[in-house]
């Protein structure tokens, strides 16, 4: 994967936005996000995806196209603005008045996101912004992955790729996503959760210029199981995975008890936390801002985000969704970008 | 257990409160709480602890002496204000610098809760606050219950009670309470998910006086299992609990997906919500206002509250405890006992 940044000194950071599923509301949410004139000057944009469906969004929401529009090719280029890639090779979708997973639909979902993650690891962008796609859909049209992450870390090659959230000065990554709650058990290892801690040390260093992050680790079980009262997987496996961390130089606290570690002035001492399932991270990050949660993709040395929200087919066509989560998630990409850029002006050898 | 309410038409409800640990911050929490006279007005009120202790912490906090003392005897009357039962049987307890658990003070804390719950069953009292006891304590004084619950659970001779908590109008009963998560596996069954939907029901509509309460489930696993893809519990145990309740006429939908259940836009669509263990519910109740959450036991037919916090030994005895939950605590009490008490005047052979 490339470290050389998409962009030369000066320029504007070039951010891909992959249109998600053309039946779902991405489209919607992408238009309107980037509608603000604020927005599109704070960086330079490619969009993967489809003329029609992008204009029906914007027609419907009563805004003026404020792309410009090139048959997709790797090698376009982007100088200012919006510049919308588009997937003529797709035969034209027309959405009907129901919305579910479709074939051709979810056929050209995945070209967005296999020519964006193309072009990330050529180093031709400096941060990726994916809209949702229907997993369903890509089963229909035989592409076998359990969505985006899934893809990223198959390509890629790499099973150390971690899912974070970010809500405000709130950011939780995940020791395990999707995965039944008791099947956990036999999934639960010191790398488990010595990676995300890893990894998440990383982003905050290098993404987000914060020199020496202090990362809060919480427990699994009721009162991270007091003293082993509880349960011992925190003396067993997550103090030996900070053990691990605190050997390798990274600043990390924990065991903590879960039920507290969310109360604000409690999360404000660390600079990111660690949760062990999914719903120990997403209930807290969803409490916190439903709307403008923003999901980043860890483990990829490059900069992916996306709004934390599905497809949302049942109200998709009808002008309905909040663009918020994918206004947060490109704004996320923008400063992630520049920080990163900085970074590399500072320490042209890193 | 008395089914008569404590106090006569036109009388303020009797509201019984114990110290808790002397060494905690219960009594700093206590006297701190009652030092409003505004609410001091709104019930009549019996301690159950010691005078010095209290002394002690009404001195710290600069606070007049509001209560009058009295020899603790279970057949002791009070007309309006607060009375101290004072359990001048047990020796003097003078509180060292370092505070920690104590047998001394444990059998004094367990003293008090074992006359809180005679009074309670005893038709004596309308409804039962509890100061933060200290197991340990308990433990050192050789009485080995696992803190109150279990306690009232065993002294009531029942399996039937339900830890619920209460911040604004979030109320959540949990189906599992102090057990390590992964074991739960081997308890989680229809009957542990269907008693909690059950008492909060009653809970609600006895005491908060809503009259057909809608309860909300949530899932167990990621996406609420997603269709039996991440996970079967909801389709094995939890559905089979929502039909049951519905048979018996309850209001229930579920299962809900556990990241989006607490979003305040979703959770006030329910009177109450179930959540299936300790974390899952508590993580979004301490958030949502962690100095003000009460905890509410259901399945006693009598009325007990207590704050969300412990003994505090670390600050205790330093005026430095907030009494924001203990408050909250003796409040609902007091409003719970008047609904209590104004339903069984609309239909006193209930």
């Amino acid at each position: 994967m490339s470290n050389v940044p998409a962009s030369a000194v000066g320029e504007l950071p070039l951010i891909g936005i992959t249109m998600g599923d053309p039946l779902g509301i991405g489209p919607e949410v992408v238009v309107k996000a980037l509608a603000d004139p604020e927005l599109r000057q704070r960086a330079r944009f490619i969009l993967l995806g489809l003329h029609d469906l992008l204009e029906l969004a914007a027609d419907q929401a009563e805004i003026n196209p404020f792309w410009w529009r090139e048959p997709y090719d790797p090698s376009m280029r982007v100088r200012r603005g919006v510049l919308l890639g588009d997937f003529d090779e797709i035969a034209p979708i027309r959405p009907g008045s129901v919305r579910e997973p479709d074939a051709l639909a979810g056929h050209a979902s995945f070209r967005f996101v296999e020519e964006g993650l193309r072009l990330l690891r050529g180093g031709s962008l400096d941060a990726l912004v994916t809209a949702p796609i229907s997993k369903q859909a890509w089963h229909l049209a035989n592409h076998r992955f359990h969505g985006h992450t899934d893809y990223f870390a198959r390509r890629c090659e790499t099973r150390r790729i971690t899912m974070a959230f970010i809500v405000g000065t709130l950011r939780v990554a995940l020791a395990s996503d999707h995965v039944p709650l008791f099947e956990l058990r036999n999934r639960f290892t010191i790398g488990l959760v010595h990676q995300p801690i890893d990894l998440l040390s990383t982003a905050l260093r290098e993404w987000f210029g914060i020199e020496r992050p202090h990362i809060g680790v919480l427990g699994l079980n009721p009162h991270a199981g007091e003293g082993g009262l509880l349960g011992d997987e925190e003396q067993r496996i997550i103090e030996p995975a900070l053990t691990m961390a605190r050997e390798a130089g990274l600043r990390v606290s924990g065991p903590l008890p879960p039920d507290t570690a969310f109360v604000p002035d409690v999360a404000r001492r660390y600079d990111g936390l660690v949760a062990m399932y999914h719903d120990q991270g997403l209930i807290p990050v969803k409490m916190a801002g439903f709307h403008e949660a923003v999901q980043l993709t860890l483990g990829l040395d490059v900069v992916r985000t996306s709004p934390d929200h599905g497809t949302a087919f049942d109200i998709a066509g009808r002008n309905k969704a909040d663009p918020r989560s994918m206004r947060a998630a490109i704004e996320m990409a923008v400063e992630l970008a520049i920080t990163r850029l900085q970074k590399r002006v500072a320490s042209p050898t890193g």
